[in-house]
Parts: C-alpha cells; structure tokens; sequence
C-alpha cells in the first residue's frame, strides 16, 4: 500500500507528542512535516524520546496557515488549541487537503452553540457543513467520506459512548443524567500555568469548569443526536493527581426496571464489533490504568434498584482515545485503511 | 485543668497513628496506653515519628476487652476495623469509661440497618441507645453527656455537612440525590492487599463498592434525621492516586429554583458559628490540600440553573475530620473542654 | 519464518506481565503456555489488560518442573523469584529447551558468590558453566548460541554499561567507584509487603540494602571482567516514588585527567551500533521518562576537573531494558532473530 | 514574655507561605506584615488555608526596601529568590532591624567564592562580616548576637550535619567525599518552568547541575571550616518526583578502619543535646517521610567494611528544615526564646 504524506501541526504539546509516537509506527502514514513555533528549527528527537532514527532526525518547522504548508503533506493532523486550528483548517481544505482537527473549533455542527459555549463567532462557519464528528462507533459511514475530521474531546468520548446505546433505544429519563469526570492533568495541556505545577497538583484533586464547561455542547449535541430529542445533562469535571487517565460516572434514571443483566446486553449487543470497546461485568469496574497508552475504552454499569437508577462507568486513555489514537482511527476510516492500523 | 488519662486501643493504622500525632499535643488527654497486636513490645517511636520524646518512649501493648484494660485510662479510642471494636466498647462502658469509637460498629441506631449493611447481627446491640453520632456541627447537645461517641466514617461527614442545611429546610427533591466521593487510599487502611500496592494505585483510579456501600446506611440515616423524612440517595465512592484528603460533588434538584448567592447564604448561615466548617465562595472550588492536616471540611455550592440542579462540592481530609481529629473534637464535646483544643 | 513455540513460567509479577505484553507482539516468539500459581485457571485478560483477543484468551496453568512442561513450548523466559527458578532450569535444560531466566540464579558464574550474596549454596551447580549473562552489549558472541540465558539486574545493567568503556580501557582508578541507584517500587516486585503499600511508598524516598546488596556479586563480577582486573565498588540503592523507571549516578576518579569531549567519545565509539543504547550529551542529563515502556538505556557523563571525578548518569526502565525487553533481546540473539524484533 | 512584630517579606513562594504556618503559631513571633508582590492587596486567607482567622485576615502588601518597610516589624524574614534579598536586608539592617535571610545571599563569608558561584559580584558585601551562618548545631554562640542571619539551603543542611562531628574529629580521608541528594520539586521553587509542571515531574527523575551546583560554595565552606582544612567533594542533586523532602548519601573513605558502632557513637555525642537531630541505628535507613512537616534531621551510617568507606544517610524536609522551621530555630536563638518555641 502506498504512503500518506502526513503532518502534525502543532506538535509540542502532550496530544501532540502522543500522535507522534502513534505516527511514528503507523503502516501507511508517513511523516513529512511537523510543526511547533516554540521548538522550530531543533530536532524532533530532542523534545521527544523513544522515535525511530528516522523520524527523530526531522525538524520542527514554524509554519503559517497557507498554501505552502498545504503542499507538504496530504494529511494534517491540528493539534493546535481551540481557536488556533480554525485558519488551519481553512487554508488546507482549500487546497484539498484531508484535516483531522483535534481541537474543539469543528465538534458543534450548530455555531450558535460554538459561540454559546466559546464566546465569540464561530471562525469558520463555512466548513462546519463538512466537519464529520470523528467518533468511528458513531459516524462511521459519515467518516469513510470526510475530509475535514472533529476529533473528539477527552470528556465527550468517555461519555457519549457509554450513554448513546441507552437513548437511542428510549431507556432512560431524559433530564436525569448527571455526570462527574475525572481527568489527569495532562488534559489541562502543557501550559505555563501555576495551578498545573507540580506542587499544586500532587496530593490535591478539586472540581472544576461547573456548570458550564466547554466540552458540554458537544456532549449535548451527540447525546441529543442518539436520543432523537434535546438532552441536557448536569456534568462536573474533576482533576486528580495523574498525568493521563479519565474516568466518568454517569448516573440516570431508569425509564422501566430492568436488570443488570439486561443492560450490559444492550451494551455488548451495541459494541459486539467495535474492536477498541470492552465491556467489563461486575464485580469489576473500569480502571484507568487498564486503557493507559491504548485506543480502548472500557465500560461497566450497575443498576442502583434502590433509587432506579443507572450507574454507568467508564475508563479511556485522555490522550488515546481521548485524543491521539481516536484521531488516527477516524484518519483510518477517512483514508480507507483498516481501522485497526497502527493502533 | 487536670489532665485525662487516656488510651487508643489499635494504634497500628493510619487513623490510629494520626490520633497520636493529635493526642500527643492535646493540652488535656494525656496517653498512658497504646495497643497493638503487631507492634507489642516496642516502643510508639519505633513507627510513628515525631512525637515527643515522652510519648514515643511509650511501648504498645497488646490489651484484651476486659477489666484490666478498663483501669489504664479514663478515656478511649477505639481504632480498631468494624466489627472488632464493639467488645471493646461492652468491656469499657461496663467499667463506666469513655468511649470513643471510631470504627462504623455503633453508627447506625437501627440495628437492622446494620444487618443489612454490614451482613452479620448487630454484635452489641445493649449499647445503641446510649451511642451518639459524633459530628459535633449537627449533635453537639447530645454529645455533651455522651459516654459513647460513635465517630463518623470520611464519606459520611463529607457528604451529611454539606446537605443537611438544604434538607432541614425542605429545599431538595427527595428522591434526586446522587453522590461522588473520591477518596485517598488511606480511607482503604493499613492493610495487605494487593489493590493496595503502590504499584496498583499510583496512576490509576476506579469507582468501587457501588451501588451499596457499607457507609450508604449512616449517610441516609443522618439525612434521613435532618430532612425528617426517609431519604434514599446513590452514592459512587472512588479510590484516586493520594494517600489522604477526600472529595464529594453531590448534585440535586432544587424544589423551586433559587440563586447561588441564596443558597451560600443557607449554607453560611447554618455553620456561621462552626470553626471548623468554611464556606468557599464561587469562583473558587474546595480543594482536597487545603484541608490536608486538620480538622476542617470546606464547602462550596453552584446551581446549575440548565438543569435547575444544586452542586454541592466538599474537601476534608480523610484521615483528620474524616476520622482521628472528629473523633477528638467529639471527645473535647464529651469532656467539657474547648471544642479546638488540640485541634 | 517460523514460530517459536514460547512460554513465559511465573506471570503475575511485574516483570512477567511486561513479558506478555512485549511477546503478544512479537513477530516470531508465539505464546503457548502461560503459568501463574495464583491465578491458576483464569483467563490472561482477566489479569492483563490490552493483549490481542486471542493472548488474552489463554488460561494461566500452574504447572510444575517437570518434562510435561518442557513439552508445551521450545522457548521459556522464567520470571519466578530468586531461587524459584532454577529448579524448572534443571528440568527445562534436562529436555534441551531454550530457557531465558529473569531471576539471578544464574548470574554469577562462581557459586561462592552466589553464596556470599544469597547465603545458601547454589542449588544447581552444574548449569552454571553453561549459562551466559544475557547482556548482548557485552556478550553477544556467546549469546548466539547460549540455551541458558542469565538476564541481568536491573540495578546491575545500569551500572555495567556506562562503567564498562572505561574500565577496558583502564582509564579508572580501580577502587574507587562508588554508585547510587534510584529505583522506582516495581523493582521490588508484586509482593504483599506493608512497605509496598501506596500508603507507605507515597511523598516518601530512602535509601536501603547498603553496603551489600544482591545484586552486588554481579555487578562486581562484570566490572572485574570488562577491567581485567578485581573491581570493588560501593553501591546504595534508593527507592523513589514511582513505579517503573532506574536511575544510577556513579563517581569515579580518572587516573589521568580527561576531558568531558574525550570521555563522550570514548561512550559513542563503545556503542555506535548498539541500537538500544543513547549517549546523551551536556548540558542535557539521562531521564527516567525518556526510556519508559521501553528497551533502552541513555547514559550521559560530566567530569568534575575540582576533584578529578568522572560523573556517568544512567536511565532505564528497570521493567524494561531492567528486566522484560532485556531478556527477549537476549533471546532474539539466542535465536538467531534480528535483535530488536518485537521491541 | 513580650511579642516580637514580625514580617516576612516575599510570602508567595513554597518557603514563604511554610514561614507563615509555622509563624501563625509561634508564641512569641506575631505577624505583623507580610509581603508578595504578586498577591498584594488580597487576603492571606485567599492564597494560604488553615491559618488563624486573625492571621489569615492579613493583606499582602507590596513593599519597596526603604525605611518605612522597616518600621511595621521588628524582625524580618527574607523569603525571596537570591539576589533580591540583599537590598532589603541593607535597608532594614541600616534601620537596626533583625534579619533572618532565607536566600542564598549572605551565606558564604567570602566573596570570592559567591562571584564564582553566582557569576557577579556580591550585592552588599559590607554586611559579609556581620552574617552568622543560620546552622544553630554548629554555630549557637555567635547566633545568639546575631542581626543578619543566613539561613542554610536544604542541600547544605542535609550534608553538612551528618559530616561536621567526622571531619572534626579528621577521620575521612580529606578528597573522598562524594554526595548524591534527592529533591522533592518544591525545593526549585513555585516558578512558571515548562520542567516543573506535573506532567514533565511525575513518574520522571533525573540528576542536575552537576558538577557545581549553586550550593557547593557553602557546603565546601561549612565542611572546610569543621575539618580545619580545605575540603573539595563531588555534589550530584537529583530531582524525585514529591513535592517535600530532601535525602542525602554520602560516601567517603575512613582513614582508619572503624566499626559501625564506633561511628554511630560518634554521631549521637556529637548531636546528644540536639532537640532536632536524630540518629537512626541500623538496620533502619532515615526516612523522607518521617521528616515531612517538621524540623528534625534524621541521619544514619554503614560501614562499607569491603571499601573501608562510611555510608552517610540523612532525610530532612526540604521546607522545614531546610528552609522555614531552620530560619525560626535560629531566629529563636537571635531574640534568646527557647530554641523549640514554635517549632
């Protein structure tokens, strides 16, 4: 099989490094350019360890969002923070480049809930017809054609998927969905922050971002989307002494009474061919450390027959399947590899 | 003011060793016994660390429920695992001393709640009456004449301080409560298990114990008491990567919708005159480190008004109002001392 | 090529569980038997996490040193504890097999030191000739065709290779290396021991096994042999809080002053083609991050012309190029396979 | 007793904000001014949590090195970054104030070897002369009239103290001293560094500034000043990853052969009046844990008879021994308090 010409724009933050190792292995991907404005002009394997010779030998590049970096590679990878990727964005899909963006400048199809929930205009709302959310167990079909990919958040991944097999099948009461997150740091990016030193964050866990955080559009959008009806839902993120790792608790209430043994059907039945999906029984819940440096998300659930509830548990790796590794399945599915390559 | 003899029965673990950094600084309990079935025979300064020279150079003993026991002190804590305690406490309250348990065995003052959480009769049922539950903020008249203080678990006074205000005024729904607790691995004890290895804990987290954890009965009974109505909630404890501190989100909804600034001032109201309990205002949140080593919880509140949800975060340490520091707080009640003596 | 019929003896350990996950990759070396006392009758996936569906579907089998075993593959990497392992060396050699033993029952080639250092005679003898210390840097010609592989230490490995240059070529003054290891808690093992517990290795570093560790005799036994001459040295080991990763700092005085250029040369002329192993130049040093999950070793130097010391700086995952990934390099070699298969 | 005013200037950093929970308790000490640029304008209580109401109530101010500094306290603490200590203690000496600097500025006599090591010339070497080195073990009489106190940096307290009783008593060979130390994060500071987030700390540990560490000018003129002679040793300072705590090894050559016992006896006359020095006899190791949040030193020795060297352990907290609970030791000594009051 022929080579892609990849790119990372936007490679020196820890989703950026992560997509690095992961391309560094890939089958068909292969990298010709790398950008960074902080680290351009030294070598790959300066900043990160552990490359192939070959790829630790390139050099970070600083480059503008223009029709010459849209000629270095046929793939783009934005690994960019939110608001950055937009102009990206708009100079590779004029030239006819495949983007898949990891940041959350293409997740909401509606730019009224953009500016709702980021405070200004939506940057580009021409390409938002075009943006596919890149959740593969969600939108494959709509992905084998896309060319500009919305990669996922941490936060959104580790919930819709526990949650949309239940509302697309009218189970559980709408306005009853409440959910705490727990992330590592390594979500929060690696920003010159005090509150992210490592004095502040070891031994010390805190909740955040409630009632309203960002990533709470795009969970509502996808969950509304799976129900067929508008879903909003209480979500309150936490961080916890971690570098990588997200854990959600998911509680709902219960239309009718079913079991345990009912539900966890509904699950496997949903993900019975989804290879990066594993569905845990009690006794055991999902545990971060089970999904570290994968693509895999692992869900559980038990039924709290006291108060009819659902407790759903899920596990992901915030920069696999939180961000790295789920932007190279979506990449594989746009580019009609195997889903699995590289992964 | 004299000085209180007084004991703690089963020092080896990690509530038992953080009473005696407490206890060696109290103004009036002076330790003239330490027990320890693993450590009898050697002095309290061959484990525990920075005590006065005086009180290190004390030897644990291993003390049986009986008589003998009885005329050591004047005044006991009992560190010992659930279960174990209560023949400690039947030996010493029939010699008429104080005694303060901190492990769940008198908590629950319906015996048939303790059956149906702990699996087994209540091993010492004589003894529920006369036990109080030892969270000062909400039974301090009660504790002033108490001979048997039943010291709370952590997730119980992290999850009951924060709620009871917004009960007693009939502000919740009663059936929406649904509880997060993360809990540093401390609250898991001294013990040999192999989930409690470094390596199993450390860059790792899961929930666990749901839907019915041990603590679920004296966390409905104390809300249960301040609503004045039965209360049924669900509650997901989860163990993160520290050793001490502890964290509760508790969402419910609102029976009438209400401000935030509203809400804090119910809060701020109901603990004005506590020193122990703060009120954190928006934009901040409770963190787990700012309690880390004391005897003070820290609670902050939003609505979300999407959803016309309550939010209630708290932060306590696990180790200190969760368990050995409460415990001497309730003691000072008990003994006619100032409430923060030694705290 | 063919398949190597591959078991791995002892997988519930760290070092073991890293083996699955290496050789459920690897090209050539394909698992047939997996044993593991404890979790006898249980599925691998049960105990560890990520392997391919069709690894993780084998059963753990508890099997003993008998010729039964030595039938179910053509390859063992035994990963049992110290002593455990030689009896299956016995019954495994006895019926020709290939085996790689991860424990140091095999490591030094003189019973006396075995027992000087492990203070009971060395229970088989007659192996000893036949078993070659499995670092390929140093010994590869005698690897290719070793069907007895002692793999090294981790503390030993990341001594031995920094020092090894200098010491062929005489340039150190003979008594007067003096090391300090750091180890994360992995080295230790999968043990329940009260030390391992999170609750006691947590915010806490010491050092330990000073001045004569185990792992001593083999290191002094590979010194004295890249020397010439009888090596001494004086060795601490630290434990830190982390789970994998080693780091060793070694002082020793040049006999002729040299400079840090010259030094460097001296390390990249000694490993220009050994794929596994970095020389890191000033003013960066070797860190424990940078070889995670991985089978290399970076090694950095600096002289101190105030005292005439020589400084080498070391980082490997004492997991990895500590344990799991050294011993399949070994085999790779032992097979004939290209050495970094599957690493 | 009369209260002395007290202020500490620049309390916004790891050791400022430790000074002010050890000088919310002190007896004697009461806070009357506390500085921070930073922060000036709000609360204590905002930044800082568990202090006493009254102190926490406090405002920081942002104070310029005049004399109308001088006026709100009548000692001073300097917890500032070194070199922007010295123009305040200029100021507030020529106001006849007492000054205990917690920076590095006043702590080598001569100025010869501050330029060497700081790379400019001392900012105020008039006040050399009248700097006492803040080490109350090893310099109690001349602190007692002291104004200026220089108080030691972590890495020189871990070493010096287990050392002086030796090098008094000539027992090392003179050139044989070679130190390694481990660093909690909290000792490079509360600074915006890319290499001091969570994410570059955690799981990660590497050597750095070898081989002339900014602290060697002190350690060498500390140990030179006990032995009577020139003293020169190798200094290796290593980053773990926690937040406190600080261990040392040291090896060195005996000039004549002793044992064990000889040495440790040697060890406890030299510190038997020392209310914060401790020696732990083997087979125990000095523990970085059993040290946190106080102001002892823990020291232990082997013998490494096969080398004829002696084994120097010591743990101490980095910030409180090493930094604010060591400057309220010797500033207890300046105002003649009781060496303990507070600590």
């Amino acid at each position: 099989m022929h080579s892609v010409r990849t790119a990372v724009v936007g490679a020196s933050g820890y989703s950026g490094q992560e997509l690095l190792h992961y391309l560094a292995r890939h089958p068909v991907f292969r990298l010709t350019l790398v950008t960074s404005r902080q680290q351009a002009g030294e070598p790959l394997s300066k900043h990160v360890q552990g490359l192939p010779r070959e790829v630790g030998a390139l050099t970070f590049v600083d480059a503008a969002p223009d029709a010459k970096l849209a000629e270095a590679a046929d793939l783009f990878f934005l690994a960019l923070p939110h608001g950055a990727a937009a102009p990206y964005a708009v100079a590779l899909r004029k030239a006819g480049k495949t983007v898949i963006d990891l940041s959350a400048d293409f997740r909401t199809s509606d730019p009224a809930i953009y500016q709702e929930f980021y405070g200004h205009p939506h940057p580009a709302q021409d390409l938002l017809a075009q943006a596919v959310y890149g959740l593969p167990e969600l939108h494959r079909e709509r992905l084998k054609t896309a060319q500009l990919v919305a990669s996922p958040g941490c936060f959104p991944t580790s919930i819709i998927l526990p949650l949309a097999p239940f509302l697309r099948q009218h189970l559980l009461a709408p306005g009853s969905i409440s959910i705490t997150s727990l992330s590592g740091v390594s979500g929060a990016g690696r920003k010159l922050e005090l509150r992210l030193l490592f004095g502040e964050v070891n031994d010390n866990m805190y909740a955040y971002g409630a009632p309203k955080h960002r990533h709470l559009g795009e969970i509502e959008q996808e969950l509304s989307l799976a129900a067929g009806e508008k879903i909003t839902v209480t979500f309150v993120p936490h961080l916890v002494p971690m570098h990588r790792g997200m854990l959600s608790t998911i509680t709902t209430t219960l239309l009718e009474p079913k079991s345990e043994a009912e539900l966890q059907t509904i699950l496997e039945q949903a993900y019975a061919d989804e290879p990066f999906v594993e569905i845990v029984p009690a006794p055991a819940f999902p545990e971060a450390r089970e999904v570290a440096h994968s693509n895999r998300i692992r869900i559980g659930l038990r039924v709290d027959a006291r108060t009819n509830r659902l407790i759903l548990f899920s596990a992901i790796d915030n920069l696999g399947k939180g961000a790295a590794s789920q932007a190279i399945q979506a990449a594989n599915v746009a580019c009609g590899l195997p889903e699995q390559a590289g992964l």
